[in-house]
């Protein structure tokens, strides 16, 4: 009998799972709050973009949670002994860069940057880099486009050299006090294992997909790229990283004063820490064809293709990375910048609740309402790759009810997961089955009938509840090795630990013709506002939007 | 001192003034809302199209006001007396017409047609007609393109012939059974005065710009015409009229019976009726170059050009019509479908109130709210004419607040309306001040200061908060004349009894600028989803949406 941990680092919480790695068996688990900010998230009344997270919020929830989960897989399971804990494995939002000193240690955490946005974590949803982003993908353009060609062809604000370019722009202060910047996947393990900064062992899952590495180039974007951007940003290059390490790898050993902290054996090994969604979708027994989409507050698609068979660059997608989900196999990513996220914002307002709401408009039907949504009030991450992109509503009539709306904006994140699914399989890319985990998709069953009747495929739903921390588990697991109570492989791992419900949502022919017929309009409506230099082009209608509001709000 | 009445019979209500005239003074007032289907409409809840109204709640609602008007203004002047009443003016909504049998009885006071929708009447909003609306646009553009000419170029399904044939198409036993239709303006000043149908005088109003009515063909649309939408329609004609007149016009004498239930003088003159918002029109104290607004559900915008000077045809409105307003006048009537009625939708889903959000919204800069709105949640009356246009917004993030949204559904009926007053200007109609009056006009200053800012010109108020009732008073007055107690003509009238507020809202400049840049956005969304065969057309969006709507609920 052996176990191991999963961490997963949420938007706004922190979980930690024990698991029985002779069945998959979730035995004890616990849920920390960040305590900053609103829900976690440090977030500025005047710029929308804006999304920071307290370091110390990471460290306090880790502790808390991992003892907590501890009390309750002994209470759960008579034969648990912590003793008996062989690894720990971490997953966590992304891109998510913080500057650290030398020591490792947050700028955010000293005295000097107390309370300064700009030194805490950078959150995967702050969007302020957009325009260094533009100018990132400019220059890669011109000098090296093979660097934008395995992320989409668009490099994103929410991504690590946008991020930190911004820092430099408007707190430079803070960007000279920093020593290095590391994403929180890959500091988290650094802090367990006791390593520094230039010792870490970098997740290739952030660096492929976010900081553009790719070994075909010598890893990171050359010094003299980054030095054009700014000098300063091609002298970070030499305390970043040259190598960058896929899941199942040991990122080094849990220190002895963690250790007793947590009320764990000194020395277990802690895996290289991913993405949590890549790490999901091992938790949701990804293999290839198998789409898995963890829909949360916001969604990510994960699939994979044997790295020894050709597969061409797709555009618009945030990445195709050797490694980044599993070992032996291209990791690709695509996703939807908002969809739990848009439901919230919508319920918040109106006199009803999610339920309530679900209730009658699950017996809405396809079409019914006349109302159409874009569901980019977070922007557009794939395909369009464009984070000043916002929300929609077209259809409304006097009559219309809250309860329509909600449907179409449900409707409108299926159309644009389905526009994702089209987008893989127009470049290649198989999509043989659909498995959904998250939130969402283990609680609302009208969300994923929806995504059924849309996308007019069968959704699948992965037994476990909590595949990121789940695939965590399984990846501390490998990286401790079959001889040490863990597997050989993930394939082997996956076999015993991960399944699917039997329950499923089979799309209706009748309820799937009538949102063909939508998702026509969707994909009209996409490309007009969407599409730069498109025939019918109103591409410039939310960009002047947005500068008219900037321009009053300066 | 003499008195006259005014009766407005609005959308939800029908209102009685008691008017001093010999300044103006509306000494007594009294409200009834009609008890029938939803705030006095009756629905369909599976066709947001359909509006009827009960006659009977007309009549009830008559007699329940006057008396109770009288009481009031007993009270409040003890030199008041019923009978120095001299006169009764009339206003309706419209185009509402009824299906009557030859006495001038209503259908739908029959025991056959009782709670039959359609043999009660078809309420101004209506919107059925749709499809037949548009095949008496392609008819007269091949036959008689000078019909459509004076209201606008398309003929709208809000109009008399347009609902006539939807009933006799969807049902013909009403349409049989019915003698002739009347208007309710021209049915109200007949029951009072007990004139049987072939003998009513229609009013100009009405007939001109709801019917297609004009001297210069003989009347209304020739038999031939109207034979070729249906032989029936043909039929009809010989039982419609072949004389409408203006307001001023007496309609006949109040009868011994209505006297003696109105506790009035039996004999008083009762005014040829006219339409609510050309009535309100004349009580702001319209002349050339006022453009009067009247706002409330929806929005009617009034202007008046002396008839002896040419004037050209203006595509997309309401209409230029002889004497509709005033005599000696030409009357240009143009709108909006609907302004309170979206900013009431808006509220009633939300958890807030209109006091609440105005609250927040006021202190929003203009831009701000990075949203944007088309004001068409009830289609677009002028200068679309396009009652199956649906809502948009556009611009939603995860911070969009409701009173910003609140506050960009107001400015969107502000940028519709300065879209009407660049119509009439581009067609060189003038408009020198703008005098608002209604409900929303009175009670809500944001309104009227973004209405303001978005226009660039002052708004005036008129003092009368019950300038349609006021406007049917001096029309009661002026059709007395002066030897009887009232006056020679509506200027004399008008200068006694009409002013304007102290208070106005005057633009200020530096938002009106970026309100400039707004309405840019906003005439290209409503170009690109309002004009057929644009260039950047997503003409067919609304429409689309509507058609699988229906398919769905078939």
């Amino acid at each position: 009998m052996y176990y191991s941990i999963g961490l997963d680092y949420g938007t706004n919480s922190v979980r930690a799972l024990i698991v029985d790695l002779s069945n998959g068996k979730e035995i004890g688990t616990a849920v920390y709050n960040y305590p900053s900010g609103e829900d976690g998230i440090i977030i500025d009344k005047s710029d929308h973009n804006l999304a920071r997270q307290n370091p110390s919020d990471y460290i306090t929830g880790l502790e808390e949670t991992i003892k907590q989960a501890i009390q309750e897989a002994k209470k759960s399971s008579p034969d648990f002994d912590a003793a008996k804990v062989i690894g720990l494995g971490i997953d966590t939002t992304g891109s998510t860069p913080l500057p650290v000193d030398d020591q490792g240690e947050p700028l955010s955490m000293k005295e000097e940057f107390k309370n300064n946005p700009n030194a805490m974590a950078w959150l995967w949803k702050d969007h302020t880099s957009y325009e260094e982003a533009a100018r990132i993908t400019e220059l890669a353009s011109q000098m090296h486009p093979e660097y934008l060609k395995k992320c989409g062809g668009i490099y994103s604000s929410e991504w690590f050299f946008s991020k930190i370019l911004h820092c430099l722009n408007i707190a430079p202060e803070v960007f000279d006090a920093a020593y290095t910047w590391i994403e929180i996947c890959d500091w988290i393990p650094a802090v367990l294992t006791g390593t520094k900064p230039d010792e870490v062992k970098r997740s290739v899952c952030a660096a492929g997909h976010k900081a553009m590495f790719n070994k075909q180039w010598g890893g990171l974007p050359s010094k003299d790229f980054l030095s054009k951007l700014n000098p300063k940003l091609g002298d970070l290059r030499d305390r970043l990283y040259d190598d960058a390490y896929p899941v199942g790898t040991s990122a080094g050993t849990l220190t002895a004063d963690w250790a007793s902290r947590l009320g764990l054996p000194e020395g277990i090994v802690v895996s290289v820490g991913a993405f949590d969604a890549h790490l999901g979708a091992v938790g949701a027994g990804i293999n290839t064809g198998t789409l898995v989409k963890i829909i949360g507050t916001s969604t990510c698609d994960i699939l994979v293709s044997p790295s020894d068979k050709e597969l061409a660059d797709i555009p618009g997608i945030c990445g195709i990375v050797d490694g980044s989900v599993l070992p032996g196999y291209y990791g690709l990513e695509a996703g939807q910048s908002a969809v739990g996220d848009i439901f919230n914002w919508f319920v918040n307002h109106t006199n009803s609740t999610h339920e309530d709401l679900t209730k009658k408009a699950k017996d809405l039907k396809p079409g019914q309402s006349g109302l159409l949504c874009l569901d980019w009030n977070n922007g557009n991450r794939t395909i369009l790759v464009d984070q000043r992109l916002t929300g929609l509503m077209v259809g409304q009539t006097l009559h219309t009810k809250p309860e329509e709306a909600y449907r179409a904006i449900v409707e409108a994140t299926a159309f644009g997961a389905l526009r994702i699914i089209d987008r893989f399989e127009e470049y290649g890319a198989v999509v043989e089955q659909v498995v959904n985990c998250g939130g969402i998709a283990e609680k609302n069953p009208m969300v994923m009938q929806i995504y059924a009747d849309v996308t007019g495929r069968e959704m699948k739903l992965s037994t476990s509840a909590q595949t990121c921390a789940l695939g965590s588990a399984i990846a501390a697991a490998v990286t401790t090795g079959n001889e040490n109570g863990g597997y050989d492989s993930f394939e082997k791992a996956q076999a015993k630990m991960c399944s699917l419900k039997s329950l499923s949502y089979k799309p209706d022919p009748k309820n799937h013709k009538v949102y063909q017929q939508l998702y026509k309009l969707y994909c009209q409506m996409h490309d007009a506002f969407g599409l730069k230099d498109h025939q019918d082009c109103l591409a410039n209608v939310m960009k002047d939007l947005l500068n008219i509001k900037e321009s009053v709000n300066s």
